[in-house]
């Protein structure tokens, strides 16, 4: 314990006040900095309940309050922020791409305390690249990480998680990833998609933060993305969420290597660019090319065809575009912007914010973080209390 | 109060203690009949907390426990479930469609009491309609209603409902519905979108009864949906959430009511298949003309085609057909699966179930009462207690 605690193990009464003052510190877990406003709306506490409780927590060092800078105050009495202590403890995400393993670590109090990454051959085997992540997690904000403060560490891989996990073949012994690092790091461990996780990194931390309805696409070597609705990863009945590089935009298109026609993958994908273009042999180059132009702007419109049809579906507030083909930039947006006037209907058409991803390669990891600081039942109880065993 | 509860209106015990008593009744209002272990899941409480809580609550008699009757019993010992009091409260719902009100009730231990629709004139004015549901709740159950015990009552309109409503024209006074209500039934009023309402019925007790995850699509006079993501209507940050009928699937195609080109809605309304028939008049007649086969099912195959987009972008387990047209049956389901079969990812192939309505046309009003159930403010409450203000 890092602080005097003033815990009472017996009777009801503590286990009620208990399960109040989780509720404050898991909203202040999930949310970052709230006010005490905002912690009332989230935690339906009434307000004599909220002060009780947030004043004993500030009182034994588990909560910090905060007066905004002078720059952030609005109008009228500035307004106290209540957060975690940032020493409190701390989240590591890791990011298993295809080809690079990226870190990132986060205190409670949301503060990001350091990213970093490594690039890899794309068949370098599990156990090595998890060597990778423990010598970038070793590195990371140089040696003060306490692993033992941690609660759980939130993972992102490549490809579908959940159910899916059954039809892998047995060469890839990735369903055994969780294990291994639980061994490594002598923690639990939470894993989902790798793009999903980029999806609620950039709606926690980066290009939508803050907003709670975000679909985010990802262009890249393949084409995939997530979506956050009501403030929380979303994820389907079967954990196939968000699959947008598999939607068809052109019904006699090209085989996907989905095993589909026509996906969205087959035009926006870096390597169908690539080849449509014909004189590029990578990105950078094809960007930097003039008369690639009409073929961007091309693409842009079918990606916009289909975040259209997404868009009439779901409804979100914010549209966030990221991955390396995103790097286009208007020669790009422009024809997802048309398109999206076009497709949308035209009651939605200025109430869908279209943006260019915020957190580049560290969102995957970020987005782990922002996994454990949502969902992690064991970070859920945090501090560690003696009696917690009896909530389970 | 129809029970003595023992209520400690003093101090902090009792506050705190009253926090986990309007959990437990508000997860059974949600959710209907749940068992014991269903009920610690979905709270999150200690076995002994519950335990507890449970008890007073039987005791006082606000919730009771039921044995399943022998055909449901599972293997080994019956399982006891708890569902609040049947006569403890009603809830109503009233669907305004276009050319019909609905009404249904159903008491918080989620029976269907009754429902009844009355068909009318598309011009009738507000204040008329709000007379017609009067009636048909006058009539439901034999004048058995108590309309005391409601906490509120829900109700279904055509259209988009939330941010839309300041685009209106004055000519429809439909904002003032809700007030109108009010002063009618004496009670709170929630208001959503009709077909969204449908889609929370099919999730609630129709079709898709317990799934998490439901795709409802409507295919009538209008095309539209709705989404039950988790459990609960998903409404998207601007309330557009669930417009199927506004995916553009022929971008040649016809000009929309929308003001959009191609969308659905002009290949799949009633009005679009009469029209593309040409022969029948109606849509009886057209469904029973052998000949009508090849464009129903060339009209499955386009909705098909949105359906199999928005799945690989959400990952529903269920998707709900409902709507006049759909009483086609296999004439329009077999386009509609063969074109999902053809778009939807592979992986997602055999975990997408496609089912037709079940609720018919008192879904809407059905939908009004489970967003009673779901989301009123005070229902959630409910039982009422003389402290309550205080929670507010």
């Amino acid at each position: 314990m890092l602080w005097p605690m003033p815990l009472h193990h017996d009777g009801p009464l503590a286990r009620l006040r208990r399960g109040h003052e989780e509720l404050v510190l898991g909203l202040l877990r999930k949310h970052g900095p709230l006010s005490r406003a905002e912690l009332g709306r989230h935690s339906g506490l009434s307000r004599t309940t909220l002060y009780d409780i947030v004043g004993a927590l500030v009182d034994s060092g588990a909560v910090v309050a905060t007066a905004p800078a002078a720059g952030e105050r609005r109008r009228g009495r500035p307004v106290e922020t209540l957060t975690l202590h940032p020493e409190a403890g701390q989240a590591i995400g890791i990011d298993f791409a295809r080809r690079a393993v990226h870190v990132a670590a986060v205190n409670v109090a949301h503060e990001v305390m350091g990213s970093a990454g490594e690039a890899h051959e794309p068949d370098l085997p599990w156990q090595e690249r998890v060597d990778v992540a423990e010598r970038l997690v070793g590195s990371l904000a140089g040696g003060t990480l306490r692993l033992g403060s941690l609660g759980a560490i939130g993972v992102g891989v490549v490809g579908p998680v959940q159910d899916a996990a059954e039809e892998q073949d047995g060469t890839e012994p990735r369903r055994d990833l969780p294990l291994l690092l639980r061994k490594r790091f002598g923690v639990p461990v939470l894993v989902d998609n790798n793009t999903r996780l980029a999806a609620l990194a950039e709606a926690t931390w980066g290009a939508a933060a803050g907003d709670q309805d975000v679909l985010y696409l990802r262009l890249s070597h393949g084409v995939g993305g997530g979506l956050v609705v009501g403030g929380s990863l979303h994820r389907g009945a079967h954990g196939l969420s968000g699959e947008f590089g598999h939607i068809t935009v052109e019904p006699d298109g090209r085989r996907c290597s989905c095993g589909g026609r026509g996906c969205l993958e087959t035009v926006a994908s870096v390597g169908a660019v690539l080849e449509a273009h014909d004189r590029a042999d990578d990105l950078p180059t094809l960007l930097a090319d003039p008369a690639a132009a009409t073929l961007l702007d091309g693409v842009g419109a079918k990606v916009g065809t289909v975040l259209a049809a997404v868009c009439n579906a779901i409804g979100p507030g914010v549209v966030v575009i990221g991955g390396e083909l995103a790097e286009a930039g208007e020669a790009l947006f422009g024809g997802v912007a048309r398109a999206l006037a076009a497709d949308l209907m035209p009651i939605s058409r200025n109430r869908v914010d279209l943006r260019p991803a915020a957190l580049g390669e560290a969102a995957g990891a970020l987005g782990a973080i922002a996994l454990v600081l949502h969902e992690s039942p064991l970070l859920a109880r945090y501090p560690a209390s003696p009696d917690s065993e009896e909530h389970t």
